[in-house]
């Protein structure tokens, strides 16, 4: 372990709240040197981080479902890392992990911070390192208890996922599918669409980017018998366009509302609201984190359709620390395809 | 029934659909002969119009959970008859009735539009006939189904509920006081608040009309751990005030939206509906209708709650069938002190 002190940990800290869309100025970089853990305590070096549209809403001060990032702070966020020291007989060195490591290099976790930083051993035989970010991950588990125990699918209905090539959407989508629903994914361009269909099986794909009438049209189309759930991840115009075409009874599982995160005025309320009286339907909120004690189920579930095939995940890797406020907007703009992982070291 | 022959309907239909508050001039009136029941028909005179914000939605052309009324057909209204001729043996002279009356004094019922009509003999000692039109009526099942159904009340929990000095708020919050809920209303105006608070016993009411901020300052005071049931009957910046004070795992029913019925624009949507989100809560639309089956459930306990003095109700008479354009105006304006009801006989 003497190695250990050689290391230097490179971090990226808010340095101020954003005004809309976050720019460089909303970060600082620090190095810090490697500290070699304490009794009990482990030491993990990031391998890849998970980038998320809620990040956003961390950044922002005010009560949430979680606490905002201080000024100053590591940035939060969800990674999967290396043991490389431990005086914890339940991690080894070389023990590949999940945790919330932040945006850095090195995560040292005292004994007493272990629980809090949910660190967990995962196992690469049910899936790969940036499937453990996504379907398997963070991601995986928002799509399948949003659907699962907010939406409660019945064969036969048709389910409509915004941010369809997204990672909670994707995972919606085909899970939809292998629940005996129609999936219809929403997404911005072609390439996105094709993929969402070719590849991932959803029955159709609407690209919000067609034109001003596309996503009312496109669900006319592919809806002929309404909505019966709609997963939003988007929020604005494409919510107002969902709730206009509910099925009676339909269920709308409010997981996000990218389209709002930046905004520099007030959320746009969804006018289309009273739709859910005439269709006596519902519009439910979901955190993830309250079916942790579930996550190994559904986990286990999520592999096996890995496995056999049914499942199918695409992520979207971008490298290097320093590359994570650039990379952080793709999100945003929607350039990512897949879910976004920022790879911070190979191994 | 020779008599029949020298009796007028007097008839009020709607003539053009409003933009905004409707005027005198979305209306016409018309007179037509009464004429005798056929074999199976029944012939009811009016003694009783129920006033409803729902009046509103009826007049606007397009789907809703119910047909529009058409131009030039009597105006659709709920109400309290009396048989005066029948040839049906289910009905005899005398008897008091609920049905879809219209805005008219007389309804002539042929056999094959008993049902359609929801023709129904009322029994007079479970109540009034005014309080047939208010908690044992329409107003009555939605408050019950919408608090029971949807909210599902547990005892300790608060509950808020708009209009409250209206027909279906003060059925909602005093049955949310017999299930042992906390209840806060919401009206507009000292004299409102003053009588849900004295006479029906919520436990605090907050009048809107006190300042812009009321609400929200009243929410704070009256909700210290946040609302667990929203029962919304308004929309508009009062839902968004709630919406930023719910409690974890909040329910809100959405019931009516009469802020938002004469817009010439766009609904206002609810700006914080993300609050759905933070607190893992749910807004969820209601029609009474979907409950018809379990009506007389309803009635029968509602009835006792009236006669064992734990509930009590408030009508607001108006009379004569040509006041009814100006009538119906008063729900908009606020200016009805309880159900709204249009007395169009005596006897």
């Amino acid at each position: 372990m003497s190695t250990l002190a050689t290391l230097t940990n490179h971090q990226i800290r808010l340095a101020a709240r954003p005004v809309g869309t976050p720019t460089r100025a909303n970060w600082s970089t620090t190095t810090e040197a490697v500290a070699e853990p304490a009794e009990g305590g482990v030491l993990v070096k990031t391998l890849a981080l998970s980038l998320d549209p809620a990040m956003r809403g961390w950044m922002n001060e005010g009560k949430s479902y979680i606490p905002p990032v201080g000024i100053g702070e590591v940035m939060r966020a969800g990674g999967i890392g290396k043991v490389i020291a431990s005086k914890n007989p339940a991690f080894a060195v070389g023990d590949v992990v999940s945790a919330v490591l932040g945006v850095q290099e090195y995560l040292l976790v005292p004994q007493a911070d272990l629980k809090r930083s949910s660190l967990a051993k995962i196992d690469l035989t049910l899936g790969s390192q940036t499937q453990w970010l996504n379907v398997l991950g963070m991601p995986g588990m928002t799509g399948y208890f949003g659907l699962m125990d907010v939406g409660q699918p019945k064969a036969g209905e048709t389910v409509v996922v915004s941010g369809a090539a997204g990672a909670v959407g994707q995972t919606v989508g085909q899970l939809a599918r292998i629940k005996g629903c129609r999936a219809v994914g929403i997404a911005g361009g072609r390439a996105k669409c094709d993929w969402v269909v070719k590849e991932l099986g959803f029955d159709a794909c609407i690209d919000y980017k067609a034109g001003p009438s596309a996503v009312r049209d496109g669900l006319k189309e592919h809806c002929p018998n309404g909505v019966d759930i709609y997963f939003d991840n988007v929020g604005g115009e494409i919510l107002d366009a969902a709730l206009a075409r509910l099925a009676r009874g339909a269920r709308i599982i409010i997981c996000g509302a990218i389209s709002q995160y930046n905004n520099t005025s007030a959320v746009q309320g969804p006018k289309n609201y009273l739709s859910l009286l005439v269709n006596r339907a519902r519009m439910q909120g979901i955190v993830v984190f309250d079916y942790a004690d579930r996550y190994p189920l559904a986990v286990a579930e999520l592999a096996g359709y890995l496995k056999d095939g049914r499942m199918k995940s695409k992520e979207d890797i971008v490298k290097g620390l320093d590359t994570f406020p650039e990379a952080l907007i793709k999100l945003f703009t929607g350039e990512n395809f897949g879910k976004l992982v920022l790879q911070v070291a190979e191994d």
